[in-house]
């Protein structure tokens, strides 16, 4: 694409108005000006971006006033047009391939074209890379580091993880035997405990039709002095885990897909020293001020481009496009089936 | 009492069998020798005894293994008879008016005698405090000195706490002011409220009728920059008091009055770094081993004496019998009155 290619106007995909749940979100797509890079900025053309629990879990809770609210957090493209200064076509020329996040002045990555900053937000991917494959570069793995990361500091060399059959714990698997984490993954069906089990899962306790599983996920965190639990499911589950913990143990909330957390042992809290806390990334990121922050970033971009070559963060995405993100979303939360992964193609 | 009184046995109240709550619990007395002291310890005739939350959340909880359970965690009374060693008569000689507290031995304080070692375990009282006022001088003086300490230490000059009209309530509010911490009282009813405002309580919030108690309660929390929440309740309280809460504010939870946490927003743990975590004052004082523990039981015994002899712990007891204590606490706990406190007398 030629600078006299780019169009004047684009497609994006925002949210109207907020609503009870995403399907009752008012989500359209509007046509706006293509921006124009500044200084230290390049345009990428979108060639895809990954539909993460982080994107719809915001969407109905986005205040009236931030409205219209430009959809998608992470992207991947190709470089079409860069901005003055004079390292940043030789950081990232035209038709280099990139990943970005962090994107600023209210955009959203569901749009065809993005400006980001060439430092801090655009990273380049491998060449031989497929560049739809690195729509999900930025928040699943990183997340996945942070998880890691955070279960080393609390001193335990084990956790539980519910939702294990997601992307982001299919990364988890993958990844944990370089950082010596042991995953104990609970996951609702057989077919997801032989998914995992073929990517190297070795703990594995099936919750469907088995009234023992509690017991079994109790011998695991027994044999495997696991202290920590990562959870995404919320409801009943992060009391579940919190009874299970043993003393002192902790459960991280990451994801709320079963709504408000209930039935929480006080005793366990009060005699038991347990604790609840959440996981979030940005926080992981930011932890400590400025200067933990920087070294943390580089740790784990180095982890995440080693895995990246390594392919432990390549994904199978179901293809959506941005007409269809609404109605494939409430589809898939409908469907309750976890490890089904929605990607926003822009290049068709 | 001299040696020669001192009978060959003794009554005390033991949990023969425990139930599903306080009512179903089966509770006796029982009839066994009166212990001997050894080198370094005495005997003491009780006095009183103070019934704690954290006693009878403990009784339906205690394992049919551990019965006869010796209830009871705390007591004043006299010496009555010293065992050898050469500074135990001059430590606490026959006469010595003692609180008590840490028992060994499978021993409780609802019993006609106890031995307790003179050194760790048994402490002076002023000469001038009738003995039967110290029935309470430990569990909730200390947890009190615990609460404000813990409020201190998350950086945090105010904190919000329910069952504020506790007789630990009515502690944290007159020791408050020395420590520079503000506390904002929740209380069910005006007629506690009036209690809290007579004793020096500032900050009230009366939940009751009131159905615009959680903007009050947050507004006071935006004055006062409370970060930190203590709720003795649990149920669907915790879960509130955490959404009131600001950005990476704490609610410990030390009693569970009104059973599981509910109602804990995810979103409140991810993004808003919010934390659940339990109090416990054996926690708190063994927190950090040995080496921080002597300090720190120095520190909170110095304030708690000092409290002694300025009166913030005195208190309004209901007075029951051993034979007494079972249908009393029961009658208590299905009146819902919080603010009263059963002791019971061992001495009539």
């Amino acid at each position: 694409m030629t600078t006299e290619e780019i169009p004047k106007t684009m497609k994006r995909l925002v949210v109207k108005a907020p609503g009870k749940d995403v399907a009752s979100c008012q989500i359209e797509t509007e046509e706006v000006p293509v921006p124009e890079p500044g200084a230290g900025q390049v345009l990428i053309k979108v060639t895809a971006a990954a539909i993460n629990p982080s994107d719809y879990g915001s969407w109905p809770n986005c205040r009236p006033e931030q409205c219209p609210f430009a959809m998608g957090k992470e992207g991947c493209g190709v470089v079409v047009k860069t901005g003055s200064g004079i390292l940043t076509s030789l950081i990232c020329g035209v038709g280099t391939k990139v990943g970005f996040s962090n994107l600023q002045n209210k955009q959203g990555s569901y749009s065809e074209f993005v400006v980001a900053d060439a430092y801090t937000s655009v990273f380049r991917m491998p060449n031989d890379l497929p560049i739809e494959d690195a729509a999900s570069f930025f928040v699943n793995p990183y997340t996945a580091i942070g998880i890691l990361d955070t279960v080393k500091s609390e001193g335990s060399k084990a956790f539980v993880h519910t939702a294990a059959a997601s992307q982001l714990g299919q990364m988890l698997i993958k990844v944990a035997p370089s950082q010596n984490v042991e995953i104990i993954c609970v996951v609702r069906r057989q077919d997801q405990a032989d998914l995992l089990r073929n990517i190297g899962a070795k703990h594995i306790v099936v919750t469907g039709k088995d009234d023992s599983w509690k017991q079994k996920l109790k011998a695991k965190i027994d044999e495997l002095n696991a202290t920590v639990a990562f959870d995404a499911v919320a409801g009943r589950s992060a009391g579940d885990l919190l009874d299970l913990m043993p003393v002192k143990g902790t459960v991280y909330v990451y994801g709320g897909l079963a709504g408000k957390v209930e039935n929480v042992n006080p005793m366990a809290l009060i005699y038991h020293e347990k604790k609840l806390k959440g996981f979030f990334l940005t926080a992981w990121i930011q932890h400590g001020g400025m200067l933990a922050t920087i070294p943390r970033m580089m740790m784990a971009g180095h982890k995440v481009n080693t895995g990246l070559s390594g392919g432990w963060s390549s994904s199978k995405f179901k293809d959506t496009s941005l007409e269809n993100v609404q109605s494939d979303i409430v589809q898939m939360l409908n469907s309750s089936v976890t490890g089904q992964k929605l990607r926003v193609r822009l290049d068709s």
